[in-house]
């Protein structure tokens, strides 16, 4: 387990996994499943995502206007299912999926334990969330595993079906506009 | 080739694979290469897209208000690098790549006959770009190339690599809250 400097959240999230986002009010925790979710800016580092009210995670979202993006691995895949499929308003997700709540370094929500790398996240400006349940939100820290095998993350076609991650190509030395971009994670 | 329903463009874009993005203005047409996209809203479908000053598209898309999002497939991967790498005001990326621009249905952009889903998009709202650069579309039309072999789509690490498309994960049995999204394209 390391911290990573939060300008690197695009690293993450760029490539489009579906994530898990904690929440966490009067010291209860939640998690919810995310797929609409983008990198807004660099740096500073701004992602967008909807959370809307019927996600249960929506209230405490705009109380605590903090949470946790916590970006899970292909050996999740029906645990991140079966959390989108079931709301906070009946159940303890953390227990009832054997996951493991860590606490974070700058917000309340938790970090998952099992997930390959957890993004910390306060409220940048709420000004579409009325419209459209679009929150802007700053990364405030990171903690990545980089010492588990299993790095394949999934990504949602929309349906219930997951595209798992294939192979890497190297364009590297081809993004001559974009080269201040390569930082080691 | 054949037309889908513009609510389709979740089935498209929420994977979040790197995408092209074309314009015209007075005539003259415009590729940039795009990986800050988001699906906002299922229905009406809504995309939320960053697009800067510092892209030569971002004056055609202003101006114009129309844009098409264009999904390239694994065999276009330097392509879609060299095309982010370059810029419209020196080049005709169409010539200088050989990609074929085709008119589009509902928008002035031209689609790229090259890509698996070529994604005719309006300026729904503004409010976001004078702050952030951040676009919301509302797809209009979508024609889908459901006759390629070729349909492995890139996600970019953010740091000039790629990850491809491998196998796909089907839980489509448990999608229990979102059985309505299982529509065929």
């Amino acid at each position: 387990m390391r911290d990573v400097d939060p300008v690197l959240a695009y690293r993450f999230l760029e490539a489009g996994p579906i994530v898990l986002v904690t929440t966490a009010d009067a010291g209860r925790a939640n998690i919810m499943t995310m797929g609409f979710h983008m990198v807004v800016r660099h740096a500073p580092p701004l992602i967008g995502v909807v959370i809307g009210p019927w996600d249960h995670s929506h209230a405490a979202l705009v109380e605590t206007r903090e949470c946790v993006i916590c970006v899970p691995t292909v050996d999740l895949a029906r645990k991140v299912v079966d959390i989108g499929n079931c709301s906070g308003d009946d159940v303890d997700k953390f227990e009832r999926f054997g996951l493991t709540p860590e606490p974070a370094a700058m917000v309340q929500a938790p970090h998952i334990r099992e997930c390959l790398a957890n993004i910390e996240c306060r409220i940048a400006d709420d000004r579409m969330a009325s419209d459209y349940d679009l929150f802007l939100l700053e990364p405030v820290a990171i903690r990545y595993d980089d010492e588990r095998k299993e790095r394949r993350t999934l990504h949602h076609n929309g349906d219930g079906t997951f595209t798992v991650d294939g192979r890497t190509v190297d364009l590297r030395e081809r993004m001559i506009l974009w080269k201040a971009l390569q930082k080691d994670i």
